[in-house]
């Protein structure tokens, strides 16, 4: 390229210039307030926005479970996370378990289904972001139990358990996770990420 | 949940109501304006838009190989397409080799780096589009002749080829894909994606 990408080192909790806000505003806190609930146009927004994503040959390789809190639905999928997202992640006014399509319907494999799910649950992130509503993706899971849970077919695989809600009192957070909530967000530098460029 | 899920099934260009503009709006065109570039400024701001992504415990597990048209690099990626992706992709101002990192330098799986680069690529798009700038990911690609591209380690796999650049005139492109390009864009109703809700 004819010119170095910037690079931003030191970044804050609002880092990038020059990038639309809802992105360079993003990011995932823990901290989710317990008495909060999500109405429902907005969380029908937030998956309309998945639902638009890009696919391979727009095969769409997505499935969700949603829960919202003080379901018994809500509570199996907090059961189904680990370490120490069993602390916070109760909080979050809805769970989403978002689920790779990893085979079709008569077999076949869908070898984008992980990328395209990424891509669906990045489209929901910002929309969610947007409803100023936040986002924390898990990945700490028990893929077994999520796998029990209703309507989840065997080719669809529990990759995430996305945390969807407002953003609540750090305070409430265990002294471990307080401080990771309030520390500046970093990003290996751009020149690292493009590995060749012309 | 207490009411049905919207469910848009026959949609427009423009299909989506209560969605934000950039998403709502966004499609993957083949017909590539095949003389204009784009600036050093807005591909940085595209970059980084995918830089702030988030990831499995920040493991940032993607590269880009990022090429503008007239370079060899370019011509090499175009090479590495398949099927009638060489009949439009070469007029894309830029086109980016998307590569998930699937082992970390200690040679440890990142088994969500399908996954966190199809979110990092969505980040890019959404940026992309906001730039008014579009975006076609192809999947049909030749993954050994892409993994020989300078600064491709044996780790970073090859997933998709992203085209990026000014829409052009579907006239410009052959009969079978001007087709596509001024269809409907059509997805499954969002019931049939929510498998499970509560």
């Amino acid at each position: 390229m004819s010119a170095p990408l910037r690079d931003r080192t030191a970044p804050t909790e609002h880092p990038v210039l020059d990038v639309l806000d809802v992105l360079a505003g993003r990011w995932s806190p823990r901290a989710f307030d317990k008495e909060s609930t999500i109405d429902e146009a907005t969380l029908a927004a937030v998956l309309e926005a998945a639902r638009w994503s890009p696919s391979a040959g727009n095969t769409q390789p997505w499935r969700f479970v949603v829960a919202r809190r003080g379901t018994a639905l809500h509570a199996q999928i907090v059961e189904a996370l680990t370490g120490l997202n069993q602390t916070w992640a109760p909080a979050a006014g809805v769970l989403i378990v978002a689920l790779a399509e990893e085979h079709d319907a008569d077999g076949n494999p869908l070898r984008f289904a992980q990328y395209d799910l990424g891509q669906a649950v990045a489209h929901l992130s910002v929309q969610a972001h947007s409803e100023g509503l936040v986002v924390h993706q898990m990945g700490g899971i028990v893929r077994e139990a999520l796998s029990a849970l209703p309507g989840v077919e065997a080719r669809f695989v529990p990759l995430t358990v996305i945390a969807l809600g407002q953003l609540g009192d750090a305070a409430s957070l265990p002294d471990k996770l307080r401080e990771r909530e309030v520390a500046p967000r970093v990003r290996r530098p751009l020149a690292e990420t493009v590995v060749a460029a012309a």
